[in-house]
């Protein structure tokens, strides 16, 4: 189930063949997700190159974002000073980053091994949310076994919902989990792609917005539960691109991600980790050529404007996509997080 | 007009008596409007104290957030180095920051004579957008005695639409202007207000978004004309709070008024020079006691989602109540654009 | 042995009493270090608070300043967004930051069990060197025990040279590793404290700075070894005092630690991940008390000029405290690093 | 009078042949002074291109870091946003800004006149220093004839010290003022320039260092005049390269500023609005080609360390320039301020 599904369309662009990040060029997705009596949690990975080409040997230019700092993601620092991303984004659980940066590690150890080098440094980029009303999370239920799964498993075709890191989220307190959306932008004769994939945890019922309908106090009277006392939650926005842009760029079509959050009712809960992070697949920036001074090609700054639209629909439709694409799930202590899809009939 | 005069309520928090910035104790708003054959321009000013306590020797804790760096707004890098303001905040047109910025500096230097003390060192904040469509900008229209004027006519009830530095603004292609709201957060008991005051010069007609509504497509067929090119704006939206907040806790508050700006449509458009800057009167900054360590109240950080709340919802109705005060308007060459009250019948 | 027995005084102001950063009351450091034919690494962890209280629940104001961002430091993200600490900070090598984030979660975890809660959430603060010439780095060597035992051994007095993750750090081309220096302010008639530990990885021969000293070239000479190519290394320096500072405050203290490194020599290379950490002891930001506003001392703004002062000196001397307690270190493919002390004649 | 004229040598790399920042090709400096018995102020102006080929129109690539963020430096808002200069930097004193401002949007109205255009939108660029000690920086007395007079005289030989902005300004307690340097960077075979231009009003007397040497204590002796309050000052650092630096690069560039204050003794006090401005003229950011996508040439990021040595010693020398070329100056109300060439026998 996607939100289109539902007879719904999320703004006026054009979205790619398959709607997801995945429209991009090279760039897949996998998941490993965990789900038993006492977790419901997983681990999701995005790999900006295709199979055979790791992206530590090539290089992404990137950018991020934090709307809302109050969350775990590592690999930050260095993403911002240098405007590269040399692994896979992998998203998980908040307790879980450690573990994850560390198999992230090793399989870069094993990248390089394969290419006759030692690894000496590496910056892993995790994100995180908190699933710790349907996961037993300080349990660390993911670990490098899982993250190789993903990886191994990394598609152009991928699950959304409640899979890999989105097992066990919630997002305006209905279940959350992993949404993705694309969008077409045309300059100079061709065709280029914005995708964004969501890990969405974030958010209250009361402020639910989907295309202008408001179906939170309906479906509050059904469940009959009391409102949340916070946005503890958090949300991360990986969006790719292969537009040619710099990482300055970058930055901005980043920032973006959160427009398409404000428009689904998010206000960027003090509780919330709300982080964006975006990657172009249009360079190869390679170390190693002999050559001091390179050239590269870079979209004119003032083409941005359709693109910071595609970051803002392809935001907004990936975490509508995340409600749409959830089932019920009961978690390790009884708690039950119903899914946007038992309350069609309010939409 | 306001918006709420169209019978529609932007979110769920009670406004204050006024619904305006103004219902923050002791802030003051007001107008110098420059209108003739060749300038709709003008300049209003946010005095944060009561007559007769100046910023200047009453300094507020201040913070901002740069949604879209695409502007000439002055004063930004010692308000978030130091997390004060120490004067008026002044907003006009683009081309006019310089001679504001100095009017700020001469008003400050009375203020000094007048309590026998040289002015050695004043931060004049300034904001802008750029009315130059429907103004003829270069020429600058505004000088000191506009801002004398906006300082001594300022007072707790003011005009909204297009009036001051609204006077020639544009916003989703319809007239824009100046607009605001408040809303109360109750917090131990007490009640607290945030209040926002939008210039709103921003936005796209197709993407115009009011409570779900996006009379865009409607009004466009009605205008017959074709849409700008691109976001050429900015809108800088200035929060008052009575609440006793630390500037980093400002920085996080100003950072919410771009919730409110996408919940209208905008995505911060590349052009358009998106600023919030956010100011608390709760305490009084004087340098000059002489105690080197000082007693200061500030919020529990777990207690800023309703501000948050407050924030977006207020910048929400600021920029519709801008859109519902507006009038039409034609500028030096003829233009004219249309207000919102001419397409009633479409929302 | 200290830069102080080579009878050179950096800076003007007075130290504390054990010139390190655990003058500052409460503030406590461990080392676990890991030596073998393989490795030389290890962990340090700067404890903010006495024992039996623990930062989880006694949370310091804190900050942070990026000198120079190709660094894994993990936990800023929240850090600056809330200006917080909750964990104590552990520094380690580049590749083991996940272990070590993992330790910490596992650390605090039974510091919430001790205390009847379950963890849901936190933050641990993670910075990072590269020591991957003396240290087979992707072994990853550092683990939770390592964390635990350093957590175990943590106390006013420690050890400084190539102990804890200072093991096989190399400085200005010399061993490095940790050093630590204080300062005290005097401000309304009471003396407050103004400590650093600084884990030392960065920096050129030629371009070592001994208060005006340059012994870089005669180093050369003797060693007869070619200079290393780049300034791959990084700096992390913590700075702790009793301040009664706000997080912004404490963004602009971490900052002047760039300052002391500055007059070591370093320019803060491409390469090295140069990241000052800074916290108060001040306050204990404790979230669960019942009122919304709550009463904290702050420090003037315009005192804070001999609080920078201090942290310029206390940061050049840990830097010539690391390279004073070193000693020569071989590694595993047999690579020597020499120590300072071999050239005390050429200072 | 140079530094170099005292038989002293910042640092190790060559300096161009004027050693100053006008040895990147096609930068001009120009300055107007105003002295008088009420005032010691003036005017300096940066050109990046040649003469006939305004910045208006071929637009650099910048970068800037705001070392200390008190001062009210105009335009870094939109320089940082979208990496861009796009008129000349003035520099001037604090409460001369607005002024200024508005005279460089005269200036570029006009350029835009010549060229058949209407100037809807500029962002000029004004750095400061406070000059209040020896000047009666009230009255404002540079304006748009002043701001005319420097870019009218700009040239690639200018003097230093006391001139234009300088003329008033005070450096580490001695007459301070404008001082300029320059460094070779080779690359692909190829020489580089990065110059760098300082207006200095910074630092205590017993904080300066002039490559190892501490004359404070003595000169202070031989004043017989109590230090200063505090550093209430600021520092304006301009850097020009012909290295082709992407808008990211040069804010790292700009960084590396602080490291030559840092060398002279500033530990970027309190009061000090330190502030850098980076920019190349490799590109010509021309926003009018009709391709949404070019081509740049980019530095590889790893071949910056030569970049960054070059900052901080050009930015060092520069500060050690201004010293030297200074002559005492006395001010309106009879503040004599010595200039570092009485005391040369005291290095």
């Amino acid at each position: 189930m996607t939100i289109r599904d539902y007879g719904l369309t999320p703004g006026h662009l054009a979205p790619g063949p398959r709607n997801a990040i995945t429209d991009v060029p090279g760039v897949r997705v996998g998941h490993c997700t965990v789900r038993n009596a006492r977790h419901n949690t997983g681990v999701t990975v995005i790999l900006p190159r295709e199979e055979g080409r790791d992206v530590y040997f090539h290089r992404c230019a990137a950018g991020a974002f934090v709307l809302n700092g109050y969350g775990k993601t590592a690999g930050l620092v260095q993403l911002e000073e240098l405007g590269e991303l040399e692994t896979p984004i992998a998203l998980t659980n908040t307790l879980n980053v450690g573990l994850v940066f560390d198999a992230l590690v090793s399989y870069t150890a094993d990248c390089c091994a394969a290419a006759n080098r030692r690894l000496r440094s590496v910056n892993p980029v995790v994100g995180e949310c908190n699933d710790g009303t349907l996961n037993f999370i300080s349990e660390r239920a993911v670990g490098e076994n899982e993250v190789r799964t993903a990886i191994r498993c990394a598609a152009q075709d991928f699950e959304q919902g409640c899979v890999g890191a989105g097992t066990g989220m919630i997002c305006h307190e209905l279940k959350g989990g992993i949404g993705s959306a694309s969008r077409i932008v045309e300059l100079d004769g061709k065709r280029f792609t914005v995708g964004v994939l969501a890990l969405c945890n974030h958010g209250q019922l009361e402020e639910l917005n989907i295309l202008g309908r408001r179906p939170g106090n309906a479906i509050r009277q059904r469940l009959n539960t009391p409102p949340r006392p916070a946005d503890k939650g958090s949300c991360i926005l990986v969006l790719a691109t292969d537009l040619p842009l710099s990482s300055r760029q970058l930055n901005r079509v980043a920032r973006r991600c959160g427009v398409g959050l404000a428009r689904c009712g998010s206000y960027w809960g003090h509780g919330s980790g709300d982080i964006a992070i975006a990657f172009s697949t249009a360079h190869d920036l390679d170390c190693e050529e002999p050559a001091a001074i390179r050239t590269l090609n870079v979209l004119r700054e003032d083409c941005l404007d359709p693109v910071f639209l595609a970051a803002a629909e392809a935001s907004e439709e990936s975490v509508l996509n995340a409600l749409a694409a959830a089932v019920t799930t009961t978690g390790w202590d009884g708690t039950t997080v119903h899914a946007l899809n038992e309350f069609a009939d309010l939409l």
